[in-house]
């Protein structure tokens, strides 16, 4: 793990982007520099390590898949409105909005020229399962947008947007490592229902730890979500066992912004929403471990990924 | 000509952009069926029959650099907050900024679906053409709005705007129908260069026809370049002929939108602005007709090609 994320770390900052003007690529530098957890990028090295093959060989498709990351968080910023990413200034706020569109653009753009410094002749399958990861990653970013202005979604609509919005690019990540290992399609279908899975895990621990989150481990202001009123599980789960009352609480607009978030996660607790989010979460966990199992593969060469899962469903960042 | 455009817009209504949510795939459909000249795939496909190959196989070329247009058109739109385009809503205008720039990303994504239907054995050399190509797109287009904010822009740093942003889109085109075709490099090369000058006269007429063009002809307001200050050839050409007496007058506040027109044109006359960009132009034709003379195929196989570059040449519209 550590020596995946120290080449990660290292390839990102040997090979920045450049180019003129300056204004364009400096946002491209600026944002992947920003650091994260670099978990699809790590998925995609181990998704070529398991099969013993060197891992070194995806590299390239790594930075692919960390770039696309980055260039669909550049975009998404400016369409959230957001004002801070990782505690620093987004994008269109250090530049400007239309900067910001260009530049998110032009790095769409280079995740494919990183891509194509994969073995041609895997470009099929690689352009092939990165294509429909980037069209999914769209569909999945306008449903959540849509959600905003919908009176009620239903909670496999939910689970369907963050499927798209989050789980496929960690399944396309580890299945272009596969890929390159040169893993035959069995195997690189579960690799990919693996990552999907644990990007379920993982985006729901995400919307728990929003919520119901320690402030000093995540550092971040707790209840964003409930202040900005997203429609999450919690909210969907909430509104089907409370009704109306819950509702009133959740948009009552005078509240300030502590004693709002206060009183929703009492209507989250009351309801057990929180209780429900957990358990559908350690289901796409437990799916994410059996798909895993079923590789063809000794199972020592799976400690890493095991970890990985677990990490990321334990976490408290 | 007329068969090429028919195939081509035969293509678009049979293909059309099918996929949910449906507001993030009607942008797409509705864009590309504003219509336009299609000169970028006419020329993917003329490109290919150049060298008497089938030119059926060169279609999904010329759809993608089709489709990759019609994305730089979505974005380009929301950075320059144009309202219309052909005379239609813009797609930000008739959707909204958040859903134009999703729509636009998903766009570009279908850019690469299309190149990924032309042969694997060639993805090589289209991808590398295509990827350079929509880099420099991208600058140009950053370029093109770091020089409204600049006080002053050299005739050479506009010459290399023009390139980047719309000139090296035509070569790409030509160029990828060449490579469909199985042309060698120097033939490839020269057709892209073809198309790079070819692009510069199309830009240069452009710019000539916003400002001298004929109304009913063109179907435009004339002088909407002047309107909205923009940074011409005709503008640089002014300024350094005239100096500061044209910037007074090209800058005024006062001045209601006709009078200003008239008053600015009468400047770039007066200056030989006009005859300026005119002589330029022709270079560049002249250019692009000595790349095409100089390509290794029967002379009468390039007739369709040197009618279209006097089309664009010495078109009113």
């Amino acid at each position: 793990m550590e020596e995946y994320l120290k080449i990660i770390e290292g390839q990102i900052k040997s090979s920045p982007f450049a180019g003129k003007p300056s204004n364009l690529y400096d946002p491209l530098n600026y944002i992947i520099s920003l650091g994260g957890k670099r978990v699809r990028p790590v998925l995609a090295l181990m998704g070529c390590s398991l099969f013993d093959y060197n891992w070194e060989r995806a590299i390239p498709a790594a930075m692919a898949v960390e770039v696309f990351h980055n260039f669909s968080l550049i975009h998404d910023d400016i369409m959230d409105h957001a004002v801070l990413r990782r505690g620093n200034k987004t994008v269109h706020e250090k530049w400007d909005v239309p900067n910001a569109i260009l530049s998110g653009d032009l790095m769409l753009v280079k995740a494919y020229d990183w891509l194509m410094k994969c073995d041609t002749e895997l470009w099929h399958l690689l352009f092939g399962s990165f294509n429909k990861m980037a069209t999914e990653v769209c569909e999945g970013q306008q449903m959540d947008m849509n959600f905003e202005v919908l009176d009620s979604v239903s909670e496999n609509d939910y689970l369907e947007m963050i499927r798209l919005k989050t789980s496929v690019l960690l399944g396309c990540s580890i299945e272009l490592g596969a890929i390159i290992a040169r893993a035959d399609e069995t195997d690189r279908k579960k690799l990919y229902q693996f990552g999907v899975n644990m990007g379920m895990a993982f985006q729901l621990m995400d919307d728990y730890l929003d919520t119901f989150g320690d402030p000093l481990s995540t550092g971040k202001r707790i209840g964003g979500d409930i202040v900005s009123g997203k429609k999450t599980i919690l909210y969907i789960h909430a509104l089907n066992q409370l009704g109306s009352g819950f509702l009133k609480d959740f948009n009552h607009k005078d509240l300030d912004a502590e004693t709002k978030v206060g009183i929703v996660k009492q209507h989250y607790v009351e309801a057990g929403s929180d209780k429900h989010l957990l358990r559908i979460s350690e289901s796409f966990y437990s799916k994410a471990k059996r798909e895993l199992e079923a590789v063809k593969v000794p199972s020592e060469k799976k400690s890493d990924l095991e970890k990985l899962l677990g990490m990321l469903q334990n976490r408290a960042v």
